[in-house]
């Protein structure tokens, strides 16, 4: 085993760096140190005359859904419309007012009475659930002058109400601020620069306007090589509140992507007219958390074919114009789902999107249907991070480490900085970071030609499957919750260790290359399945599967579904079960395994953070590993001839990620003594490609850190890598 | 304010002891020092013939069913009988082979194969909730030969099962062995002794041997002069495993008052049929904390009226002999219900019972129509604390403190220990504690000749009502759960403040002089209602009486019900609400109110132990006053004319007794500035007797304490108490 020969590594290319008029020379430096072959502009600032000709990439961002408020302004109708849900209002008498934008922003939303609210709207009573009769409630009033089809002092008042219970009504509105732009403007205090006005490409005079824009701006910016959308036509759910701040954000939520003329076509499409409940869900809007109805997977599904459609005249007209059409993952993005079944006939050459961790970069990376993608890396050069305290090259190593060990699995193509140059400048270490970052980036791709050896292959089941690859319990891009850290843990060491993972919905058959399945989440929730596991058909299936030798991993809530006797309709395969108050009067006297071959890399006092409460094993059930405050953290089960593990939480870090990896050895039944490339320190992981007789071995920390290892021939070896390094070897 | 007078305080009364042949001294010693009026025999013990002459009550225990071997094992088919509901066994293949006695004690229970199985038991796909046909399951067995009833190695074969289905089966077993006497002989060892048989007096031959043995015993021991009955029918549940430990233990069940004849007699008198399901409960046998069903109910009460009105048979034999019936609040006290409808045709003097704290203190005072309660308090006078490294004292100062405050409320008319007085007498620290708290007691009842003055009513509601009283969320009498522990504090708490107290079930109308509610627990249980939060009306009622003024408190999980995009139904009222996992994408942004005035008492960093999680202020809803981790732990709301308040759990300590004394100053609008007799010191507090001029002041700590209150002409006093100290003040 000797360090591979780095002499043929190049030292430019796959890099993007943003440019800045009037930071010129720092750019430029950065260009050199960096081995940059593409530069783009950010917000605010346009890439210098000079890199234009400097044979280097230009990329150029455009948007199909905003800045043309001359537009936006001659067609009110057309601005992009979305279902709001009043706050709810307790009745105290037969009458009840309802102030429909009162918790909202008016500066970002007005209540769209142009389309007639007896038809479109519709008022509930949420202590029964029924439904209002039109004829019971009125609509009140005031125009402003600018705007007439909008109002926006405005409430409903219902009549014949019943005292004390509670209304909430559901009505169109106009997003009239576009939200990314309002987030920006707010928060960089843009003071009286316009509003931009977002319209819905959804009616044809404004696609056609849209469009005829974009050829323009080609032909008028002629060296730009890679028009960059930011992204397409519907903004990801960004709602603010009364008080100019965020209210409402879902990633992943459709909420904005709603107009009366869509609804209207799904109609006649699909036969069925969706209702205003259909789109604001008793408020929760469909969050990503929620079990989606069939309706609601239709409307997407409905939206999704629009999306890509109408995306492709766009990138038609990119092309047409000899330009390469990349997508930027964020902001419109709604409807394009890159791994929906409509997606490649947009017919984009690449995505671009943040890279903040390693499930970030797989969800970016696996795309499928593009000649390439690219990771933006943290941190932007901003000044929120790029200030005297701040730590630009420990943030820059730390998200490194945590998206290599993924890279190495399947990387991007590319990757780049975003934000200001003459910022990043200013911080020589984190230049020094950068520089090393890219190089190791040029590494990986220099000797990475083909994917690593895996232990097998291993699907993550959930409400949404392939649809939502890599992309489970984000609520925004790459921000933990603490109600999902427990749950996403898995996702992100996942992106690193050596499985394939394959995505299923519940109730999609499991190939028979799968050998391991993981349900992880929260009760009730979209991820752990609610009320799918009042279906027997999927509860035997799963157990069936399991009894002929799979491998089941439950994180969290796993199958909670009350019924029969039981809170995890799958209690007997993972041998433990979830107290909820009903079986406080039952004594348990679980059985114990405390050195199990799972735990060997575990901390004595290991406990996740968070995660499920009040798991215990059942009678004749798991063998406890790790318990805490008497309730079960981590457990093992056999049943029939396959396995079963269950963790209350697995929150991301070395030692969990190592956890999961001992899990699934032994679930699959590879637990023999010393699995070859198996590190005997979770710092420290490996990829081995066997065809190439290749191994690289990644330090996932700041300090140097030793290893030993046994190798396929059953040699015991022995590593050292410098903090945070890659090195590679050949065997 | 000067102390009054205890010149005139008798020095003796009100005392029951235990005595011991061998240890007539040492109980002579204790009798003058505790100033006892009546003896008792314990476990194991008789009360010496010196003392029954001396002119004191002697107590007598008695069991109704149980001790007399000879009776049961010539009616084996009189035995006490329970439903057991098999371990689930999850089907293989078509063939399904449940072992019914997998998991349970041989020893206590045998199965019932006499009466007919296909018309008795119950088979279940507990995947599906279907019964199966009694035509697609047989049972085989082998007998033992000294019970021809009964079957010790016994299963159920199910045929044309659905593989990987879970399949129960619930069947009658009889109980051979009184599992109040199996506990003592297994934690005792009391080796080959015999195991006493239960039988059911629901048989007329089984009673009217019981009560001929009664009368029989009663003439054979004239001296004694109260029957303490251990208790009458029908054991509480308890069921041990299959490795002779405790499995199930429900202090409030009725798992055990099951017979075939009485299924018979309730079919006949209520016109439907009681099926094994509604007996075995998917395997949680109606644990206390699942809301019972209607079903379930009835049975209840016929229990109770049987009970009742046999029970009287019992009492009246006493009655006829001269003798006064105690009976005991434990072991077979299912279906006497103290405070149900029946409970006063008993006929009983008396009723005794252990007390631990203040809630089991005034579950004993409270029990209406006797003539006189007891309570035995701790420690009993066992060798588990009278060891040499016990601290006995310490735990009667620690009970009496939690007993004593509630004593001021209401008191139970005697005390009484239990035990053995040759132990006690070994620990003269305890037996000067003993000799200080029988004295502070004859004080208490010296002075407290009618009831101190209160702030008002309060209603605790839930699925129980005043069935119930002082009763909620203990598994075992006076043991805490930690599920349960932060809402049993509510209830420790009101033992001693100035309130009276009201139980009330859901939906039951709320008096006019109640002017607080409570409703305390765990989602989905019967003390917070779970489906009862279904029905519009009873939501709309609370909001109504709340809106009209009233104050509610909501501690926990209240009025949990997913519905209409709320988790509490009562969000609006309680202006807080729950994250299940489907409002991740909300902002919120609370007000606080940390210094409000009903956290005066509270330190800085308070925070209740467990207790509810993920509770957050709604939207223009309450005022957060203390929280922990991101989520609320106490919150005030203002509600139409009323008030409300929340906390995520009030566990029992003086500093949250204070915190519920002031939340429901506060929610009655009579939170003035100084209110009188409130100490500024959580750790004393004050019972004023307006009437009389007195006031009583305990100290609940084992240190001195000082504290400065308003007396009601606004004028500050100050006292101070010695360590536990209580003293009486005439004003």
């Amino acid at each position: 085993m000797k360090l591979a020969n780095l002499a043929d590594v190049p030292t430019t290319g796959r890099v993007t760096l943003p440019t800045e008029v009037g930071a010129e020379a720092e750019a430029r430096e950065l260009l050199v140190k960096l081995g940059a072959d593409a530069v783009r502009n950010s917000d605010g600032t346009e890439v210098p005359e000079e890199f234009r000709d400097m044979g280097l990439k230009v990329y150029g961002k455009r948007f199909c859904n905003r800045g043309d408020n001359k537009w936006a302004n001659s067609h009110p109708e057309e601005l992009s419309e979305l279902y709001l849900l009043s706050r709810p209002v307790t009745a105290r008498s037969s009458r009840v007012e309802i102030q429909l934008l009162a918790g909202y922003f008016t500066e970002q939303v007005q209540v769209d009475v142009q389309h007639e609210p007896a038809i479109w709207w519709e008022v509930r009573d949420r202590t029964t659930g029924a439904v209002v009769p039109a004829a019971n409630w009125s609509v009140e009033y005031e125009s402003d002058g600018e705007t007439p089809l909008t109002a926006v002092d405005c409430k409903v008042v219902v009549d014949g109400a019943e005292p004390f219970h509670e209304y909430t009504a559901a009505y169109l509105a106009y997003d009239i601020w576009d939200p990314v732009q309002m987030y920006n403007h707010l928060t960089n205090g843009w003071g009286d620069k316009p509003h931009e006005k977002t319209f819905d490409n959804f009616h044809p005079a404004t696609r056609a306007h849209a469009l005829a824009a974009l050829k323009q701006w080609l032909e008028d910016n002629p060296k730009t090589t890679v028009v960059r959308f930011t992204t397409f036509f519907y903004q990801f759910s960004l709602i603010f509140n009364d008080q100019a701040k965020e209210k409402y954000v879902d990633w992943f939520g459709y909420a904005m992507t709603v107009s009366p003329a869509a609804i209207e076509a799904f109609e006649a499409e699909r036969g069925y007219r969706l209702t205003p409940e259909d789109f604001v869900d008793e408020g929760y809007y469909h969050t990503y958390f929620r079990t989606p109805t069939q309706r609601w997977l239709e409307w997407m599904d409905f939206v999704q074919r629009f999306t890509a459609d109408a995306a492709k005249e766009f990138t038609d007209t990119a092309h047409s114009l000899g330009r390469e059409a990349m997508m930027f993952l964020g902001d419109q993005w709604a409807g394009t789902e890159p791994y929906g079944r409509y997606f490649p006939r947009i017919g984009l050459d690449a995505v671009v999107g943040s890279v903040g961790n390693g499930a970030t970069m797989r969800m970016i990376a696996d795309i499928p249907a593009v000649k390439y993608t690219e990771g933006r890396l943290l941190p932007y050069f901003f000044p929120d991070v790029f200030r005297e305290s701040g730590d630009p090259a420990g943030e820059a190593i730390d998200s490194w480490i945590q998206a290599r060990r993924a890279m190495l699995r399947n990387p991007v193509d590319r990757i780049g900085y975003g934000g200001y140059p003459s910022l990043a400048a200013k911080f020589p270490d984190f230049v020094d970071v950068a520089a090393r970052v890219t190089q190791e980036f040029r590494t990986l791709h220099h000797f990475r030609t083909s994917a690593p050896d895996v232990l097998g292959k291993v699907a993550v089941i959930n409400a949404w499957g392939s649809l939502r690859t890599w992309m489970p319990f984000m609520v925004a891009h790459a921000l933990p919750y603490r109600f999902t850290e427990p749950y996403f843990g898995v996702i992100e060491a996942l992106s690193g260790l050596p499985v394939e993972v394959q995505w299923l919905r519940f109730g999609e058959p499991i190939p028979d290359d799968v050998s391991a399945v993981i349900i992880a989440g929260t009760r009730g929730t979209s991820f752990s399945g609610g009320q799918v596991w009042d279906d027997p058909g999927l509860v035997a299936a799963c157990r069936e599967w399991v009894d002929a030798g799979g491998f089941l991993l439950g994180v969290g809530e796993p199958s909670f579904w009350l019924k029969g006797g039981r809170s995890f309709q799958l209690a007997d395969v993972l041998g433990v079960d979830q107290e909820v108050g009903f079986s406080l009067s039952t004594d348990r006297y679980p059985s114990y395994a405390r050195s199990h071959w799972v735990a060997e890399d575990l901390p004595k006092d290991w406990a996740p953070y968070d995660g499920a409460k009040g798991v215990y094993a059942i009678e004749a059930g798991a063998q406890v590993v790790r318990e805490n405050d008497g309730y079960v953290q981590l457990a093992v089960n056999e049943y029939g001839n396959g396995r079963a593990a269950y963790a209350a939480g697995l929150p991301y870090d070395a030692v969990n990620s190592r956890l999961l990896h001992r899990l699934l050895l032994w679930g699959t039944k590879a637990d023999s003594d010393r699995p070859a490339y198996l590190p005997d320190n979770p710092l420290i992981e490996l990829a081995h490609f066997g065809e190439k007789n290749l191994l690289a071995a990644v330090n996932n920390s700041r300090e140097a850190q030793t290893a030993r290892f046994r190798d396929e021939t059953g040699t015991e070896q022995e590593l050292t890598l410098a903090p945070w390094a890659m090195d590679w070897f050949e065997l």
